[in-house]
């Protein structure tokens, strides 16, 4: 199978971590997408993926599989290796709900302020701002990270005592929110004891 | 369990939907939210769920399952008839990107235009508004379904030939569409008649 992506982009990042976390990276091959140059809005592109994004993974039978909470569905049910989407439905259940807190409430928010307040990826691909909505959404990410601090000062993890991708999510908004300087509010301590602890992971350090 | 939430809005409406496709209804019991009033904005019901959004799913052990999507997957996994969200590694990713697809280019985009760029629920309510923001959401919505049209002239349901969550995400967007005036474009007969079938079906016609 292929993954279209944009390495040190932040949502191909989850696709990695949840590979490496299954040990699976070398069961891909990864092909670069160039974004910065407008790839990813081209016809031929957008045959794969008509939303326009990376990461994008391709199956050996044509199959494509855009969206990151897609593609990790289908890397956790496939390959070995703790799972990182549950068991039980109820363990499901609490790691969707998490994953998507994080998503929309992080990776998302911090997308929105850094395409619509910031000088984004340049005039060429932010074609469309809307400042006053990304100012916006700093402040939800901001909100969200001490909404996260709170659930880690109960859990080790997102969703409990695993690393699901709950974790991977959050963290890679982390690091997605430190590139577009969104900065973490003072005194989150147990989120700031956490990113150090999924950032030792092997998954993460390679 | 218990499902609080509200009737007629549209969240809670892809929930009923999942539950009676699953010919559960009569399993939960279901607490009325007085959103109109701002119940769901109150520390109690903060405590159940942060995002302060209906429906929220409260297992009997008391565990609350906010998101849709979080929901419809415990619901799912612990009730008989057919499965809504897939079996296999593959169905199950193809279903959950074009449910993404439904949420966030349809439902959210709906809802993000009727919050920020109508009276929406009132002034007490919509607090911070958007216009722009909300504006171009109703095009994104629009263009979603022209998206969606194209998906059913191949496909009987929006990921396959199974009714599956993905379509209850996208039936209930049209609704949600439909009372938020946000018009379906000309000629998208595939999509018309797709919702007329969806439409049909005992677990929408009661």
């Amino acid at each position: 199978m292929k993954i279209y992506e944009t390495e040190g982009f932040p949502n191909p990042l989850r696709v990695r971590i949840a590979l490496a976390e299954k040990g699976a990276t070398d069961k891909v091959v990864f092909v670069p997408v160039d974004v910065m140059g407008g790839e990813h809005r081209t016809s031929d592109f957008r045959a794969k993926n008509p939303d326009a994004t990376v990461p994008v993974l391709e199956l050996d039978d044509g199959t494509c599989i855009a969206q990151c909470n897609a593609i990790t569905e289908y890397l956790d049910g496939v390959f070995d290796g703790p799972s990182l989407t549950g068991a039980s439905p109820k363990e499901r259940a609490v790691i969707a709900m998490m994953n998507i807190r994080a998503e929309s409430g992080l990776m998302n928010a911090v997308g929105a302020y850094f395409h619509h307040a910031t000088q984004g990826l340049g005039p060429d691909l932010e074609t469309w701002q809307c400042p006053d909505w990304g100012n916006k959404q700093k402040e939800v990410a901001q909100s969200t990270m001490a909404y996260l601090n709170e659930v880690l000062a109960e859990n080790e993890f997102l969703a409990g005592d695993r690393f699901t991708v709950a974790d991977i999510t959050a963290y890679a908004g982390l690091v997605f929110a430190e590139f577009a300087k969104v900065d973490i509010p003072g005194h989150l301590d147990h989120l700031l004891a956490w990113r150090a602890r999924v950032a030792a992971r092997p998954s993460i350090t390679g």
